[in-house]
């Protein structure tokens, strides 16, 4: 682990993996100061409240290594005390039904970062696997502004274009493609086009870079400095200080979980299929991340640059939407 | 209650009353051998399935006046009995949530006609008070699907163009608008152009016509006559044979369940407002439903069309599509 690194705020804006204390353990491993952790996907509202309960007994059990995260006073403090920040974030507004009311419950219980739709249509908006987009819903025009007045940050990785747009011109605070990578090195549902990226930093909008390797130009072959490659062209088109990291990281899941979430709803009709998933060598696992660092030195990068995109420019970020 | 009245099968596309003993004793005095009575608008599956537990027991408890319909010769059956045939239906999908086996569920439970939005966007379709309305979203495919399957009526009343476009080229039986009226006669967002009246009857859909006032010409200053020259309006574009009545008559609630309705998903932004209601004189009331019959006998129809359109048209599209 390089000193950068070390002295460095680590902040992973993905990780959805098999949660548990070899997880926790490898984040430490990582020097990860915080993480966006998926607690919601497919799930409902009382599901995802249960999801939230498993959080609350990992937080008792594993104080140790991890700690929760409500506000970006919380992420300086966990750097303090050498432990992982865990915010808890959903890859779909479905945990909410129909009840726009109960954002504000999960507010306060630690979900700042909720992605507005998960690759089909909701109540919200329309998935990047869907046909058609018909962009964002009246309801969630309500839900956007509901979010901005709460602080909950609106992501849209895997939301389709036409929402995607809507959310970003709606929207009165910033919003995040957390994890994404560009469909300029590949072609790709979930990919996004040089014009989305440069779209949402030009309204104050964020990218975080994923590495998932069906998404990357190599897939399985990619290697660390692949994933740089890909973050240097985001950074070439959205500026260096509008760029972090989402990995991605599906540590510890096996074939289930992959059915689980191609397809739709969980058990719906296939929507892709990601084939093997075998992350970038020198990235296998969340305590590899020192060496994604450790690329960006040798590709001879500013230790500013390096900074905010590993860390900085997310915690800068969720400062602007969370307000603390 | 002519002697035609009192001989035909006399079908109701649609009501949302405020279900109890005093409505079905007016169902009895009205003549009614079946109708569309709704038993979901906003809620999700276990208010649904509430609802439906309340109509089992409204069953037991009013078996002299009504009767549960499951097929159309339950409809005969009904005629036979001198009791009203009760057609479980809903004005919403949200009832299956995003689950597509509940469908089966809630046909064997005697769910027989399902409308795929309610005003607004839900996990299938759009509503007619949306901004924007994108189509049939990819599960709403695959519940278009498992409804022609299961033989359950899609009804497009409420539902917006597009979405209800993709409905009628998508599903392999016919589809209804239980409850419109033309916009030829009045501009209103629940109302139906011409080409929309003949888009769907060309494809072998079907048409109720409806006489809630807001929606009327002449709104509450409507009569018992102007209904009958709405109907027509309809039968010119459509043909006597694919058209019938569903009425949509809100008996026995006031402002509170106007307030629920009008509301997106029951307390969200206002989606429109009806002001009075009040209905066409001489059709105030579910027992005056003869009045009708004998205004189209004024008209001088033909018995063979007032048969068809009081009831038979119902009857013979819901065999179709229920397939007995």
């Amino acid at each position: 682990m390089s000193e950068l690194h070390e002295r460095s705020i680590v902040i992973d804006g993905l990780i959805i993996s098999n949660f548990g204390r070899d997880v926790f353990e490898d984040m430490r491993k990582a020097g990860l100061t915080a993480a966006n952790c998926t607690c919601c996907i497919w799930e409902g509202f009382e599901a995802t409240m249960r999801n939230v309960v498993r959080w609350k007994q990992w937080f008792r059990e594993h104080g140790d290594l991890i700690t929760q995260v409500y506000t970006t006073k919380d992420i300086v403090e966990a750097k303090k005390l050498g432990k992982t920040g865990i915010i808890l974030g959903w890859q779909n507004i479905s945990g909410i039904e129909d009840q726009i009311g109960y954002l504000e419950l999960f507010k306060e219980l630690g979900v700042g970062i909720i992605q507005m739709a998960y690759n089909t249509q909701n109540l919200v908006g329309t998935g990047c696997y869907e046909s058609k987009d018909g962009g964002l819903s009246d309801f969630g025009r309500d839900v956007v502004a509901e979010m901005n007045r709460l602080g909950i940050m609106c992501d849209l990785s895997h939301v389709g274009p036409e929402t995607s747009r809507d959310v970003i011109l709606t929207s009165k605070k910033p919003v995040t493609y957390s994890h994404c990578l560009p469909a300029g090195l590949k072609t790709h549902p979930r990919n996004k086009s040089d014009e989305q990226l440069k779209f949402i930093v030009d309204r104050g909008g964020f990218v975080g870079v994923t590495m998932f390797p069906p998404f990357l130009k190599r897939g399985p072959q990619a290697t660390v400095d692949d994933y740089v490659e890909a973050i240097e062209y985001v950074i070439n088109i959205c500026g260096e200080q509008s760029v972090g990291i989402g990995t991605d990281f599906t540590q510890g899941y096996g074939k289930p979980f992959f059915d689980w979430i191609t397809h739709d709803k969980g058990y719906g009709r296939r929507l892709t299929d990601f084939g093997d998933v075998i992350n970038p060598e020198g990235m296998r696992t969340i305590g590899d991340w020192p060496n994604l660092t450790a690329a960006m030195e040798r590709r001879h990068w500013s230790a500013k640059r390096i900074e905010g995109v590993i860390g900085a420019n997310w915690l800068s970020v969720l400062r602007e939407v969370w307000g603390a």
